[in-house]
């Protein structure tokens, strides 16, 4: 059975209605799961150690008698990195090289301190610090990802983050080897396998065993969204997690079954993924829903690809390649593939977006596990304000102000005459209090 | 009366829960006011314009017709530039331009695209782009800051911000004359006499008047602030402040009057701020607390800061200035003056601060108002992991990739086999339709 992919094209008098419902999606806040989460953190706030266990032996179909026993030590950790294949440890180390060193190439770029003097010999500047420590969520269950372990860990790593706490729900005790293995050669310090609302309570708040983070990174489902949500500003968070989306700009000069397959390689995620094409060329459309149709039935995950592509997806004919960019820009996509011959012509022209994927050879999936750059990125629009995790996520800044006294005397009635028009005569006081002659200009 | 602030001492055997005691502040959710500010965004996201006027005349005591009759023109903007005092006009505008020089340093240190190839000849890099209209909310009524116009709207505009759109209410119609000014020294491009939660509902999802945003910052009531927090996810926010909060590292060199005053100068913007100086000497701990009690009556704001001072305010006696550092760590102040003959020995003892004021020229309200780093700093601890208002605040990345040929050779087969590993054969497949030699590893 054919696709029933959508198919627009931007001539159509109804394409501006049509693209506007192929877009919808809407986080509906689900009040049963806000309720719950809210409870679930308090009972980790008020109780600490004994409610983290509770829920956790009731959710993840555990027996531990203390969460110190839910705790995997290094060892165990370093097991795991040889109980994989050699296939497996050498591209998950291959892997971790590369991010770490497209990571460190970030720090260089804009993640250290800095300082000037101006004109008076006064001192400006920012001094840049990584985290003390950060709780990095991994899911369990049927999407255990290690690549994800190795996105969140290695840039905290890099930026010099003190202490990497890891948390990871295992469901009736199944471990993930390589989830464990990933953690190992990302230098995670430690690790527990909890999960849920109740691991982001634990992490945000601290208890007895695990220790109180800065900041919480990583995906989760709805519970661990709530949760994050809930607990920012006790502590840092990443960002709230919509389902992945691709776009994908074609002039037709790239294969069209490796298009196919790039739409499929979002598509299989979950349904609610979403796989767009936009393209000038009428024929490629054409070509690749064919590809679409002939390459589905070998897909092992082809029941989730349709329900994909049928629900969410698009081709979208577009009268050029600039008006392709425009609505790109609308889109503001988490993966953007610029699948053309001369890239570097449409890229000056695309403003909003997590990654840039340029040239046909740039396939989403080499990036999501090991270009280098990271694969958390911004969703569901969010790429008009919000940036992949990165180094700077690890990090926060001071400024830096030393006013020298020849400084003071030309900052001090400035500082004073804005005081004095705000009604804070102590601000301007304490300004005036360092001119060498100080006469109050009220006075 | 003397003041009555709390004085602690390091070495005291109660320190510890004095300590915890004087630092406690929680922000109370207040229930009614969620469910209140959720009714407003609805009524507004459903109502658009409808919504906002009837809310700005009930709140605001207006009696406007239209939300475009509410739009400040820029004739209007520059006429209170005009209408300020030439000592009002100049402060402004000195202010501005070391704000202004200051974020442009920002700017050029961490500001800007970079990218590199690798070995295979793959690009890899970060491309940083403006974001392309915010929303600055900027609270009128008793509180009405000129210097939060300059310090939201500059960085905007040193990022390259498309569209600047302030929003501050007017209460009975009143127009703080200082704030419109600075809008014009600032460069606010559109301007509406609006606020509370109805404003930043007007710009999170955008009215037939207002325009849709794509982030909101600035400080606002427990409304403004609980709408941001609703609407984070739709538009970005800077953060939710708490009450502002110096603390003071003394080693006794400065002029004990200057610290007194420095402490007002937090104190008097509110009864929940907080100030705390810490300093190994007693003697100098009693001088500056004798100062407190012979400058209060000479303040205008004596109430206020007495409040403050003797609810939230501490002198604490520590045993040298290395432990008056770690408690310093432990606050995570916003504002942290090294009130010190030698402040660059301590500097690199100090981990978490918004803003670092080094010597005893360099009183916070230098830095409130014109030094040039930001004073929109993170509150209540949360410098532990957010950093002061930038200009990346108005600027988002994309990552940017462009694989070569060769480098699809080095990269399908790690991609490829994570993906198998993590149950993804469209990922793994479209690795490895790039390869050369393109043979499935599973066939």
């Amino acid at each position: 059975m054919k696709v029933q992919i959508r198919q627009l094209a931007t001539t159509a008098p109804d394409f501006e209605a049509e693209f506007h419902r192929a877009l919808h999606w809407a986080a509906e806040t689900d009040h049963a799961i806000e309720q719950r989460v809210a409870e679930i953190l308090a009972d980790v706030r008020g109780r600490g150690d004994a409610a983290v266990l509770d829920y956790t032996n009731r959710f993840d179909a555990l027996g531990a008698t203390s969460v110190a026993a839910l705790e995997l030590t290094q060892t165990e950790l370093r097991a795991a990195l040889e109980q994989i294949t050699p296939a497996q440890r050498q591209a998950l180390e291959a892997a971790a090289r590369r991010v770490r060193a497209y990571h460190e190439r970030q720090l260089e770029a804009c993640g250290r301190s800095w300082s000037y003097h101006d004109d008076d010999g006064t001192l400006l500047g920012q001094k840049v610090t990584p985290l003390d420590r950060v709780g990095i969520y991994v899911p369990g269950g049927k999407a255990a990802y290690p690549s994800s372990v190795l996105m969140n860990a290695i840039p905290a790593q890099v930026a010099g983050v003190g202490e990497i706490v890891m948390v990871v729900p295992t469901p009736r005790g199944e471990k993930n080897a390589l989830v464990l293995a990933a953690a190992a050669v990302a230098g995670v310090h430690r690790a527990f396998t909890i999960g849920g609302a109740q691991a982001v309570a634990a992490l945000a708040y601290g208890t007895a065993t695990v220790p109180k983070v800065d900041k919480i990174t990583g995906p989760g489902n709805a519970y661990v969204a709530s949760a994050k949500k809930h607990v920012f500003g006790t502590v840092g968070i990443d960002m709230i997690a919509g389902p992945s989306e691709i776009l994908v700009l074609a002039d037709g000069s790239t294969p069209p079954d490796w298009v196919a397959m790039d739409l499929f390689s979002q598509a299989e995620h979950d349904e609610l993924a979403q796989s767009i094409l936009l393209c000038p060329d009428a024929g490629y459309l054409e070509r690749v829903r064919a590809e679409i149709d002939r390459l589905l039935p070998e897909m092992p995950r082809r029941d989730v690809i349709r329900a994909s592509l049928e629900g969410r997806g698009a081709l979208i004919h577009t009268r050029s390649m600039e008006e392709a960019c425009e609505i790109s820009n609308r889109i503001a996509p988490e993966h953007l593939e610029v699948s053309s011959r001369d890239p570097h012509r449409w890229e000056p022209l695309l403003r909003h977006a997590g990654a840039i994927f340029l040239g046909a050879y740039t396939s989403e999936s080499l990036g999501d596990y090991c270009a280098g750059p990271n694969h958390v990125l911004p969703t569901s629009g969010t790429a008009r304000f919000s940036s992949p995790l990165g180094v700077y996520d690890f990090q926060k800044r001071s400024s830096l102000i030393e006013v020298s006294p020849t400084g003071a005397q030309a900052l001090g009635p400035i500082a004073a005459e804005l005081a004095y028009g705000e009604g804070l005569q102590a601000h301007a006081r304490a300004a005036e209090m360092r001119l060498s002659d100080d006469t109050p200009e009220g006075a």
